[in-house]
Order: structure tokens, then sequence, then C-alpha cells
């Protein structure tokens, strides 16, 4: 007898998670036996929480294919982190019991770290209460941060695009350099891991004098700016890429070094023009500075090919594994090898997901810490390979799609989230 | 008898100025006969000032090709304003001087007002001093505001990149605005002039609602922050789209708000941290702020299709209107029609193109002041029409040349820069 499936899209979205939920719900319509429908939360998991389901059948074909060219979360996503079971076992209990009304029987969570740890305890939850429900846990994350999967979906892109775009204002400085701007500094995300910074380290490889401030490295004033003359002396300019995560050997951000507006409210800037006034006040250089901010994540128009591939066979795989019977795993990429890049797909017990970071390994980073190794790019070339363009309107305009997301009717009481 | 051509690239580079250096060079190559060779200036009219030349002929065809689709400038560009006759006397002369010293018959420059009004005086000044040049303008500024010529080579393309990276933040807003993310500000260029404001404002037309400050609207915070709750409680997020020129009544800018780093020294913010912690404080909206700076007008990897035409053929069109004997005029951009988009090729004599400023038509922006009106969406959707990519390499990173830049061996005196 045919199961429901539900669908969940958690966190920070990126280009390509609607990928894997194209990826979730074609594979899921293909199998009409064992998956009536797939119901989407609205809004994540608050869309279970609050019986807030979308009937993703009611989306055409073409509307759910256009998913996989279409940014951001097309169901909704929200920052809602259920902690331990013991804490928070009302919701988990309201979990369950909106799946029972349901005849949810899988339940397909895309997210990082925080959500594979909520899919893990849903697994455990749902045995002891016995409602079996099939766990399984999309990976996805722009921080390239959960374990064991070589890399995860929407970092290839981000990386993809914070490389192109250093290496394009880095030409344009260089071009300006003689009489103007001698500096460039670009913040890119990343507040625990430097893997998006180290994406801007590539264009080292197209001649670019370039300084990666990583979350890794402590902050050292002197040092960076002796690096910085150095470069400007030699080349005539300098391209900064500093992460929002970089800070002193105190912990204290860059971006939060005091600074007060006129009415002496603490002025919540960023890292990039703290970085480009130091240089500014020590040197006299000329900058410019650029914060990308959600533009990185959200830049399905420079979407890596491996990205989507993966975010796409990812999902995919989800579905399979679980009609497979598989339970509380995530399905994975291995690397067979960098080049030519080839990868397939594995999968990992979320009991070993939930809960750990992955770094940076300590030889991806340059022995001075402003640039990365051959080992790093070796890493990073094969994720942002190729090109993957959504398809434009006649006015020049991608076409992104935008659901209808009908809701399913309520069987539940109410409930309130607290 | 062949003479041979000066060309040089001024002020801000934009993504497709090389496209109109390949017009210039490609079609001067194509009549040897009477165009012997194309010197560039090196970081330009400094260049042809210090007789720094670079020999474009040691450039193989598939260099000059690939600037195409390559942003920056490729022999570098300079902020250097030669002003009146009289201020600057010393400088024509030189120019002419160099121009003779290496039998220079064509001066093309391919830049903003400013340079438009240099070239119209270097085609005066020539023929009072005995040696005729024959000086043509080639339109370049991502401001837009050259006037006669319908738009400016390197505007279509930062407003594409702008409509299409406000498109995408939105999406991802919106999928966050449930429990996090209500408010995205995105800065823009264009000090005096809302152009590139404009194009996020097309936005809307995605149901995306948005609003815009322009430079040509003083800022007024009550009405602004009473507009932003209005699309949040309708909505549900808000994008705002800010010209870094948007001001108070009383000129003051926006990004010079009067805020302090921990030295007491004058912060240069942007406009987006302020419009957005301005909002946080009415309201406690949580928010996202990106600044594109170069990022913008360097985006070659989004370039419009209508504008890297029109660089190229304006770059070609100065070559033959040379070619024909015709002197200080700019080859324009007619608009022949909006829908189908249809353009030609004119022409504007310098003498009225140099120092007249051409501002957004009031009809182009909204009653309220916030958004475009569609006189205003006519207008853009052509020119950000249609998608011109590099090619990237094996790697994923596009394929943008270095030339080598050879010199060209001098001949004059040394001479002082001032």
């Amino acid at each position: 007898m045919a199961k429901n499936a539900f669908y969940a899209q958690s966190g920070g979205v990126t280009a390509v998670i609607n990928a894997s939920a194209c990826g979730v719900i074609e594979t899921a319509r293909q199998h009409p036996d064992q998956i009536a429908n797939v119901y989407a939360g609205r809004n994540g998991i608050i869309g279970a929480l609050t019986e807030d389901l979308i009937d993703t059948s009611k989306e055409s074909a073409a509307n759910i294919a256009a998913l996989r060219h279409t940014p951001s979360g097309g169901f909704g996503s929200c920052r809602y982190k259920l902690k331990s079971l013991e804490a928070n076992k009302r919701e988990y209990e309201r979990l369950i019991e909106v799946f029972k009304a349901h005849d949810i029987g899988y339940f397909f969570y895309n997210g990082g770290g925080d959500s594979a740890d909520t899919c893990y305890k849903v697994s455990q939850l749902s045995e002891k209460m016995g409602y079996p429900v099939q766990a399984i846990h999309v990976p996805k994350t722009v921080d390239n941060d959960l374990p064991i999967t070589d890399n995860c979906p929407g970092f290839g892109s981000v990386a993809k695009y914070i490389a192109v775009s250093t290496l394009e204002a880095s030409f344009d400085v260089r071009s300006m350099a003689k009489t103007s701007t001698k500096i460039f500094v670009i913040e890119v995300m990343g507040r625990h891991a430097g893997w998006i910074a180290a994406a801007g380290g590539l264009v080292e490889d197209n001649n670019i004098p370039v300084l990666v401030l990583f979350p890794e490295v402590e902050f050292n004033q002197d040092k960076f700016l002796a690096a910085v003359k150095a470069k400007v002396e030699q080349h005539g300019y300098c391209t900064i890429v500093v992460s929002e995560g970089c800070h002193y050997p105190d912990g204290t951000f860059l971006a939060e070094q005091g600074t007060r507006d006129a009415f002496g409210h603490a002025q919540l800037g960023g890292a990039a023009p703290v970085v480009a006034n130091m240089i500014k006040e020590a040197y006299g250089y000329k900058f410019h500075w650029a914060v990308a901010d959600y533009l990185q994540r959200a830049a399905r128009h420079l979407a890596s090919n491996s990205d989507v591939e993966q975010a796409y066979a990812l999902g995919k795989a989800a579905v399979e594994k679980a009609l497979e019977g598989k339970n509380a795993i995530m399905p994975t990429v291995v690397r067979e090898s960098s080049n030519p890049y080839k990868w397939s797909i594995g999968e990992a017990p979320l009991s070993e997901v939930a809960n750990v970071e992955k770094m940076m390994p300590k030889d991806f980073i340059t022995e001075d810490g402003y640039g990365i190794t051959d080992a790093c790019k070796e890493y990073l070339y094969p994720l942002i390979q190729g090109e993957n363009y959504p398809p434009y309107d006649d006015n020049g305009m991608p076409k992104y799609v935008q659901l209808d997301n009908v809701a399913v009717e309520k069987k539940c009481a109410e409930f309130e989230l607290k």
C-alpha cells in the first residue's frame, strides 16, 4: 500500500536546493505504487508542525522540472531548530501526529547539520511511538561543512560565483590601478569555515594578486598590512577576499569592531569596509569594496553544473534509498577522482552526520595563512566545473518558477509554536 | 598613405568596453591601406601623454577577438581629465606632439562625458596646430548619462546584472521571510542618475515587492519607512534597491551619515547598511544587505547580448566613420522600435555631446517615487535582452584574455604629468 512522503527545506536556501526538491518529487512520481503523493512543508518544518502542507501533486510536471533551474526554496524554508528529544518532545510528537494523519511514511529533510540531527531524531522517535517513518536527509549547505560527503550541494555554485566575481572585479581594479583604485575587498559568507573564501583564492591561477582572510586563521593586522603593501608594490594592486567569520585572536569578528552610527547605536557593518578602511589608514590606497551577501548563494544564473547535477542526484537517491527500505541515512557525494572529475552516490548513517562540522583541512591553507594550496585547488575546481544556465524570457530575465503551493486540507487540531 | 590610429579607454571600465576595443581593432585591421596600425594608450590617455603606447599589431587575431568577451579595460584605463584648452594647453599640445611622432591620424577615445569633451578639444586643437587628427568618440558608461545616443554600452549589462541579482536575492528572502530575513537591501552604482537603480525595479514584474531609492528623489525617512511597512505587511518581505547617490533634501548622501569607527574616524560605509539599520530600528525586521560595487560593472559572465553587440558595433562604426572622413563625432545607438527591439547606428556631433548629462525622464519614476513606470520598463527591457556568455575553461573559470601589451618604441622627449 502506497504511503505519502513529506519533504521540507531547512535553513538558509541555496541556488540549487530546488534542484534537490525536483529530484525528490520527479523520482517519487515515477513510483506511484510506493509513494502516493509528496507533501511539502510550507516554510520548512514549521509547515509540518502547523500542519501547513503543500500538495505537490497539484503542480504540473513542467513546474516541477523548472525547480531544477530556480534558486531559493520553492516551498519556503525556515530557521527553526528542534533541539533534544527531551526539551522538544511535544514538537517531535506533533510531527508524528501530523505524519500519521496524512499517512506519511517517508520524511525527506533537505538541510544542513541541524536538520540532519532533527531527521535522525524523527526516525528514532517514530519507531518508539510505533508509527515508523523512514527519515532520509538530503544534504544542503553553502558552508560545505557536513561530514562524510565529499561536498554539499549549494557550495559548488557559491564557489563558482565567488571565484568568477572575484576574477572579474580584479580585472576591473587592474585596469584602474594606475591612477585610481588599488585595493578591492570582497566579503564572502562562511562564519565558521573558510570554504567559500577559499574559492576566491582560485583567482591566483589567473595571475591576480590576492590575499584571503579565513575564519580559520586569527587576524593579525600588522602582518596583513605588510602583505597588502608587498602585493601592491609588486603588482600595482591587490584583491582581498575576506570571510565574514574573519576574527581577531580574542574571537571578535572584524565586522563588529565597535563602529557607532549617528545615534550611538552599534553599527552592523561588514568586514569588507573595515578591511578597506584599515588599508586606507595605513597607506592611503584608494579602495572599493563589495559585500555579496545573498547574491552569492542565490546566483542560479552562474550555477556550477557539477553542483546542479549533484543536488538533483542526491534528491533522487534519497527517494530510491527510501524505496529500498533505508532509514536514518543521508546520501552522499563520493569523489572517485579529481582529474578527470568522477563521482558517485554513497550513503552515511545519520548518527555519524548529526552535529559534526567538517572544517577545512589545515593543508588547504598556505603557510602564510593568506592563500590556498594546490591540494585545495584540486579539491575545489571539480566542484565549479561546467555551467548550467537557466532559460531566459524574451525580456532578458531568467524564467524562474513560482509554484502555486496549494494547501492540503487540515486534519489535526491546532498547534501553537512556542 | 596609411596613417596610424590611437585608441584609449577612459574612466571607469565596464563589462563590454573591450568589445568596443575589439570592434575598433578588428575593423581597422580590415583596412590596412588606410590604417597602418592601432596603437593603444597604456592606462588610457596617460599612455598618450607619457608616450607609453601599446602596439596592438603584436596581438594575435584570437586575442583581439577574445576582447569581445573579456570585461575591464584590456589596455588599462585612467581617471585623468584634461580640462580647458587654456588650463591644459601644455597637455593638449603634447598629445599632438606624440600623435605627430607616431604618424597618428585617427584618435578613438572610448569613454563617458569627460572624454567626449577631451576628444572634441583634440580635434579642434589639432586643426589649429596644423596637424589634423580625426577624433571620434566611442561611447561607454555604466551610468547611461550620455546625451543623444539612446543608451550607452556598459549600461545594459549592469542593468541585466542588477535586475537578475535583485530577483534572485528576492526569491531567497521570500523563502526565509516566515522566520528570518524580511528585508533585503541592495546598493547599486549611479551617483547622479538612477538608471541602474531603475533596473532593480524591473523585478516588480516578477511579483517581487520592491522599493527603489533614486538619486533623483529626495529621501524622506518617514515616508520610506511607512512604504516598507506596508510592503512587509502585505507580502511578508520587501526588497529595497538603493542608489549610492540617494540623498537627503540637503544633499547629504545616505552613505555619509556621520558614522565613526573605533578611532573616531568617519566611517566610509555604504548606503545599504544605513537603510537596513534604519528599518531595523523602526520595526525590528531582520535584514540582509549587499553592496555590488565593481561586481556589477565587471559582470561579463551575465552580459546583455544587446549591450555586447552595440559595444562592438559602435567601435566598428567609429572606424568606418573615420574612414569616411568624419571628425569630431560620436557614433550613437538609435532606437527604431522597442517591441520588437530594433536599433541602428547614428552619429552625433561632439559639440553637442560634450558636457551634457542625460538624466532619467521624470515620467520613468512612479508618482510615489519608489518605482518605475511602464515607459521606463519599455525602455529598459530591450537593453537587457539576450545572453552573451564568455567561454569557460575545463576548470570552470571564464577564459578572459590578458594581452601581452607590447610597448611601441619611444620617439619623443620625456613628459612629466602634473
